[in-house]
């Protein structure tokens, strides 16, 4: 299998990416995996010849230019064709790699994906689907962002392809799918919940209702569909209420003149507990292609989890699984379920 | 002035609520102040034998039925109209009370609100507005969740409504409002928040614009506006997550054999400084009459609060205030800013 890095994307690359596939080699002795590192070839033969061990297992992609975090993500593969993050995803179109992963501008990693690789059969909205880690294991989110407004029919192949990825990365048997809501009952919600309730349970084998998002992390179900614009919220308001909680906690023990350094071990297990950052990235499930997005501000350690994961991705042929059961459930888009979306101000 | 309390409504009722009452005027000496007490007469009559000092300031309205917290809410006014939270609202339609609290059922006090009471000149929807404690003082969120679906307009209305309510309550002049959104830049988002956005800019004295749910606790905004499925949303998970990490943290100093007496101080701290559940209440803005919702598991300090609160409310003329805001800016109807709410599959 070969495996194309953005070694020019994230916060902390290019050091960190490097770093990460050397861990991936140096831990799992994957001598079949061969690991394309794109991006600037002086930085990254600079990096190497400090540990000519893992060069058998590397070949260097070189880039001229990096997509920027801030970048109107939307022409990125016309704008800038040879940039780190571009050339991964060609690197797939053109069959010379398997999968890519990236910590670079996210809506960069998926206009181009989409434009690029499309989306897989039967699929009509690719989504991001990270793997938050909860009390008892964790939750896949999906959509986590990349669509603002859905239809109740997306939710239901968000249900699905989180599902089969759920199973394959986790070994999740039957996961449990639930709709994220306003309200425990069927009937609660916004026009979209309500009418994707009925939707969700016709065609998801394991449907367990709707779930409040204060029981988000307590690990009761194993996937929750929403639209990318609710599941956005989410993911970002869990990151700042950790860091706020995290930070009020440590200034309380100074002022409290504690001495912090017994506490930092707990603060800094719970960073380890419920980071999802640190989990190995997000898929964007629904592109016919592999392609994961790690944290922009991923550590080395995310990013040799990310190669782990998109291995599995592989092996697992999730793609040709994901095109099978989207193929059992295409009668969702002949159902009179469309959203009544007129409303009197 | 006179403030209808529902004695039987929430989970510490009936005791927290009459000893709410009692804190009241204990601490406040406000002799001017009638405080309704609405609910079961032989109990609250039990509750102030023990404080006869309190009896001049209080006034038992008896009644023999209770709304449950799970009751379907929409026609509660018609099937329980001798339950303590619907009296109580029909103390301020019949004019013997100036006011209203509960911490009964939030949709059973909202609906009986709005067919009892109607709603302020010029207001289309009523908002639940919770003031939710931040790293710098404190955010009216608005609405969290008595309107699952609105339109753009309904969002500056929300604006004005809770700008209006922040200056009274929190003295604070020219309040910032804020759109919550999934990034930052102007043309973000989903269809509403693309579309509000611009009208938010023209009606809104101190719109910031958009703000990421990261940085809801950081204080940097004192108004932000939503629909209330996002609101919602963002409310309960807040409460979710503080509560998983609050015990997480307990759990690991436990196990980690620490003496967890000398956390505990910290652990209260947090809470006293993120929860908003000891603030006092989340008006029903918009509603034709003052009414307050406190959370279900108030405490005698919240109820207190609601009481100061909804003083502040009837002092100020907040309605009156309100419905001459709203006639200000009543052309956001008549501009052409629908939504486009058509999608494709």
């Amino acid at each position: 299998m070969k495996i194309a890095l953005d070694v020019m994307g994230g916060d902390l690359a290019p050091f960190s990416n490097i770093e990460g596939a050397f861990s991936y080699i140096e831990e799992t002795k994957d001598s079949a995996t061969q690991l394309l590192l794109v991006g600037d070839k002086p930085t990254i033969e600079k990096a190497i010849s400090k540990y000519p061990q893992f060069a058998d297992n590397i070949q260097i992609i070189h880039t001229t230019e990096v997509v920027e975090m801030d970048e109107k993500p939307s022409r990125i593969f016309r704008t800038k064709p040879d940039s780190s993050l571009v050339r991964c995803i060609d690197l797939i179109k053109n069959g010379d790699a398997d999968a890519a992963i990236s910590a670079g501008n996210t809506g960069a990693l998926l206009a181009s994906s989409l434009f690029m690789l499309g989306k897989i059969s039967g699929i009509r909205r690719p989504a991001l689907a990270p793997f938050i880690p909860t009390e008892k294991g964790g939750v896949i989110l999906c959509d986590a962002g990349a669509n603002a407004d859905v239809k109740p029919q997306h939710l239901v192949q968000f249900a699905l392809m989180a599902s089969a990825y759920l199973e394959v990365q986790e070994n999740v048997k039957s996961p449990r799918v639930a709709l994220i809501n306003i309200g425990s009952e069927e009937g609660k919600g916004n026009e979209l919940s309500r009418s994707a309730y009925p939707l969700l349970k016709g065609h998801i084998e394991n449907f367990v209702g709707n779930i409040e998002s204060r029981y988000f992390l307590n690990g009761d179900v194993d996937v929750i569909v929403c639209d990318g614009f609710t599941g956005n919220i989410i993911l970002k308001l869990t990151e700042g209420l950790f860091k706020n909680i995290t930070e009020f906690l440590k200034d309380s023990l100074s002022d409290n003149g504690t001495d912090v350094s017994q506490f930092m071990p707990i603060l800094g297990n719970l960073k380890t507990k419920y980071d999802y950052e640190e989990h190995g990235g997000t898929p964007l499930l629904g592109i016919n292609g592999i392609v994961m997005k790690c944290h922009g501000s991923s550590s080395k350690r995310s990013i040799k989890n990310a190669i782990i994961a998109v291995k599995k991705f592989h092996d697992a042929n999730l793609i040709n699984e994901i095109a099978d059961r989207m193929s059992k459930h295409m009668d969702i888009f002949e159902e009179n379920t469309t959203v009544n979306e007129t409303q009197t101000a």
